[in-house]
């Protein structure tokens, strides 16, 4: 398989290393831009990136057999709606959205139907990074791609695009749209909101500074994930709103009672929860790939 | 400054570095151990990170001028009713406690009233790794120890303490008990249990294989802390229980709030929250050491 022409809407760290990860592999013959800083654009050109770029969507996506939709999950309903008639007639629509139900429901506002050859995906690799500059082809090397297609979906699209992603040497798994947002809001927006909660929490206490002073490394990591994009992290939060607020407040509630135990000093309770964690952390989490800073 | 001799009871991490740190500075004569594993004190001996042990403490703390006590803060009162009788007139206590409310009580209990020469301390350092294996004579380098003597302590024994642990190449800092054990509830009690409380409560999820299976390297960084050694989080969350339920409840109200104001969808106030965190992060923390890993 070979793609005539790849549109990348949005070309970050996201789509930029999907572009350099398929030209690489030798996958692809012409590479579009689009986006809205010409400098970004520019340099994504000066970089071998992409060939040419454009600020228009419809432009970008005219003539190309596949579109990588890479743009903030607030931006992904126009991005959609800027395609409408400029679609080549085998163009097949995929994206890289952490939430997959509000993404699906935008695709099927835009275009009045949920197109076939629409196929809802989303990487699972580095996000704190932006930007063109940031991007590098082995990005996706054994990572997972989750993809979420319907029961309407081109079978022929799906296969398309999971061809795609293994070409980038990543790991493509299924799921459906609603347990890929259960399973990313419990492993990753549920995570973001204690880390961004923490330190705002901290932020807000008398002789701030003071506190973080004595912060320990430990610190360090458990809030690296606070650094990330605020604006990138609200969109996931309302895009992913209902299975997010379930689990945030299932959490909490489960907070305020080991708040209790605690009080209340009940070291069995205490080390039983603690073993549990410990355990299922050395047994599952270990074996994950570092991060890919 | 010169030690005579260093009781260390307890030789693992922190006991261990301390006094290979004190060796490599040439600041004691004799290094004595105390523990309860043959196994490790011989080891110990090995590494002349101690010159010689005892399993009685009373033994171990007989004619030493300074006595380090890096026993679990579970330990620590039976620690001290055991060298009652044994101490040399000008004997010098600290110790390496999590939560300092609780080693003061315990020392009160354990001696009839407070000793003038306890000075009570906690180095900020690793923590993840045990035994005396896993020290070294750097751990302190460039790390902040807390020392919180009381208004009754000897300033002679706080003064001689802060030169060992400068000697060290620790940053020495004073704070009330209170004031110590609220800090390190918000900068690390806390942060445990809610890294231990998010591991715990996707184990108990249908499907956790598949849950942790589809986590992210922030996920691997963030619960990082939840590896952690059970038995010593159960003590620290007993010792300090006072501060950190209060700061934890308090905590948990937060999320149940942000959970409601994700429900809404109300992006508004929730980049207002993301990007306070995000600034102190990038403001206080970026600027830490390393974990000592």
């Amino acid at each position: 398989m070979k793609l005539r022409r790849l549109a990348i809407i949005g070309v970050g760290l996201i789509g930029g290393s999907l572009a350099r990860a398929l030209r690489q592999a030798g996958m692809v013959d012409e590479v579009v831009g689009c986006g809205r800083g010409r400098a970004n654009l520019e340099k994504a050109v000066e970089l071998g990136v992409i060939d040419r770029f454009s600020h228009e969507v419809g432009e970008a996506v005219a003539g190309a057999d596949m579109i990588f939709v890479a743009v903030p999950l607030g931006a992904m309903r126009e991005t959609f709606a800027a395609m409408r008639g400029h679609l080549a007639e085998d163009a097949i629509i995929t994206d890289g959205g952490s939430a997959k139900a509000s993404v699906v429901a935008d695709a099927r506002a835009a275009f009045g139907e949920l197109p076939a050859n629409f196929v809802p995906g989303h990487p699972i690799a580095g996000t704190e990074q932006n930007g063109v500059e940031a991007s590098f082809p082995e990005l996706y090397h054994n990572r997972r791609v989750i993809l979420t297609p319907l029961c309407g979906t081109n079978p022929a699209a799906t296969a398309k695009v999971d061809v795609m992603w293994r070409a980038c040497g990543a790991d493509v798994n299924y799921m459906t749209v609603e347990h890929h947002d259960e399973v990313l809001a419990a492993t990753s927006h549920l995570p973001h909101m204690l880390a961004f909660g923490l330190v705002d929490a901290l932020a807000r206490m008398k002789e701030n500074d003071e506190i973080f002073r004595y912060a320990a490394g430990g610190f360090r990591d458990f809030t690296r994930i606070a650094s990330s994009n605020p604006v990138m992290w609200r969109d996931i939060c309302v895009a992913n709103r209902d299975a997010l607020s379930r689990m945030l407040a299932t959490f909490a509630e489960e907070m305020k009672e080991l708040a209790e135990t605690i009080g209340k000093g009940d070291g069995g309770h205490l080390l039983e929860i603690f073993q549990r964690a410990k355990q299922a952390r050395d047994r599952y989490v270990d074996g994950l790939p570092e991060a890919a800073e």
